[in-house]
């Protein structure tokens, strides 16, 4: 048995183990074919099982009905907040963005430097965005709602998703997508990229209503269209089989071991809050998120003391906890607590910060 | 020791059984890191190790001066298909594409659609793409001059490369790079998917020229400029971390075990005479290609006798030499050559070869 870390990076983040072990045990031969899953043909028989495998367990996982496409496209989140308002937004009816944080911001842009006139219909910027706004003013004439559910630099999320009153919403789904049961109902588009609680990284998975394929303009680049993905079923081009393959392998993990959405909401809800009790019975760390936007995800915190910022992050890698610096643009600490995080991981950071807070009084 | 087959498959195709073995051995902790490659960070200094290495190889391996930067781009040659006209064409100088078959044309296809007056220098569509254009007329006022260094398709190669009399040349090599050395002076960028001679499917090396830098408007979007990814050094946004890390793998064996590409073209030519020879010494098999613009990456052939041609394919399958149809736009077979596939593979095809059209006779 290999001596691995618990692994609380932000993304590319920590995969579940029995995947992994599968990956390794079948890689020099995928199921028999003499080959690795790295050298097969994207239109093979034994490649299609594996795409239709994933893009069926995702229609279970989310209880997607017909009206709605899974597609794979390459670029991961990025790519898609330059797709987005090119394919989706309707001419004379500028998109509407909520911005609650960096990511956010990084698609309004996208959307800016395209469109006149994107609107921002609700901003958490007055306070550091340290929260998700409750109110908004959605314009019936715009394309659609563009919101980001999880915050990961800032560590706030949407426990309760917006109301576009009838406009179709899409969200940047990245870093909570497969975290807790959605209604797909309000949903035009909702897009993840896969290194969160997907995958490897180097794609995203895009969940389409159909309606919304009919608003691509033909006069795109074919690699920039919807439409050349659904209608190739994300084979127009050689996809990214090997990262397709691990998140075909993760959704089976966590449909057939772990039980479905609803499960894991229950298990990312308690590792949480395992965290998020040291940070409320504490004196020396200090989340940072308001209380009622708190993410499950990502859980964001400082030292009152700034000085110890350094050595609890020292003695923690120390202690086999990996990843627990905040993003570069912030500084400060994060766990990132997605899916394939284990109990025993939550569990051994809240022991070693309660420790780490007895030892420095 | 796994029952590997012999594998000519056409991308995604054969990868060194060394570098399978590594990745492997190493999938559950990286480098002693307690983490799988696929779990780490892209900002670490671990895969920034690996990024550089891939980068720094690939200098050496090509003998590039300091004006070329080594970019990876996710999309596949298709995404620089429309890339390539964005960044490159210069308002009012329309450029110039040689067509020698499927590739070409899509190439083709997606610059005229973004720009007037797209040129096409040469064609070899008159005989089927069976050769490759010697004759062909560059207009100095154009922005690139574009090919395809190496047909998959139609098995036809690019021997000597055309000569853009001034122009910068703008080649696809995603079939035959790091195949044979490449005189790097008249390029302003090649390109490659990496699933042929790289690694696994899912991005492209992009090897440009400073002052093609200075081509690329403002204001395109972040994820479709070349200069997002030259000025981040590949890390813009998550990158596909795995790949990279394959691709880093396949060049250290090329570089270190091979013996660079001098070495590489050398084999490349012996494990593509086996073939041409039973080829021509044949009563039943039949090459496509012209022989003078044979390619030595894929070797396209059919059958005198039609009723053969599935026959063959079935038994060449129960041997054990899997991936020999051709592309499904034009039927026939296909033997992909690439580097990692080795001599013993190209002998045994050889001989199975010669010991089909014996039984058959």
């Amino acid at each position: 048995m290999e001596n691995r870390l618990h692994n609380f990076n932000a993304g590319p983040a920590a995969l579940p183990l029995p995947v992994l072990e599968e990956i390794k045990e079948n890689f020099l031969s995928f199921r028999g074919s003499g080959m690795s899953i790295t050298e097969i043909s994207h239109r093979s028989p034994q490649f299609e099982q594996v795409l239709d495998d994933a893009i069926q367990r995702t229609r279970r996982l989310l209880d997607l009905t017909d009206e709605y496409h899974i597609l794979f496209i390459q670029g991961g989140a990025s790519m898609q907040f330059c797709m987005i308002p090119m394919n989706l937004a309707l001419p004379g009816k500028p998109p509407s963005y909520i911005n609650t944080g960096v990511w956010s911001g990084k698609a309004i842009r996208e959307a800016q430097q395209q469109i006149n006139g994107v609107k921002v219909a609700a901003s958490s910027e007055d306070r550091g965005f340290s929260y998700i706004p409750t109110e908004y003013h959605v314009d019936r004439g715009t394309s659609y709602l563009h919101f980001t559910s999880n915050n990961t630099i800032k560590g706030t999320q949407w426990h309760q998703f917006p109301d576009g009153d009838g406009v179709p919403l899409v969200a940047d789904m990245s870093s909570d997508f497969m975290s807790r049961p959605i209604g797909i109902k309000p949903f035009g588009v909702i897009y993840a990229g896969a290194q969160k609680n997907l995958g490897p990284s180097g794609i995203a998975m895009v969940v389409i209503r159909e309606d919304m394929l009919s608003r691509v303009p033909d006069n795109l680049p074919s690699m920039l269209k919807y439409t050349s993905f659904k209608e190739t079923n994300s084979l127009y081009n050689t996809p990214p089989t090997f990262t397709i393959y691990v998140i075909d392998l993760v959704l089976t993990w966590l449909e057939d071991t772990i039980g479905g959405l609803e499960k894991i909401a229950e298990i990312n809800k308690q590792k949480a809050s395992l965290i998020y009790d040291v940070i409320d019975e504490s004196e020396v760390y200090q989340g940072t998120a308001e209380p009622s936007s708190r993410s499950l995800m990502n859980i964001v915190f400082r030292f009152s003391d700034e000085n110890m910022e350094e050595r609890f992050l020292v003695e923690a890698e120390k202690n086999g906890l990996e990843g627990l610096n905040g993003h570069r643009s912030v500084g400060g600490c994060r766990a990132s607590l997605y899916n394939a995080v284990t109990m025993e991981s939550a569990q051994s950071l809240a022991a070693f910060m309660r420790e780490f807070e007895k030892s420095s009084m």
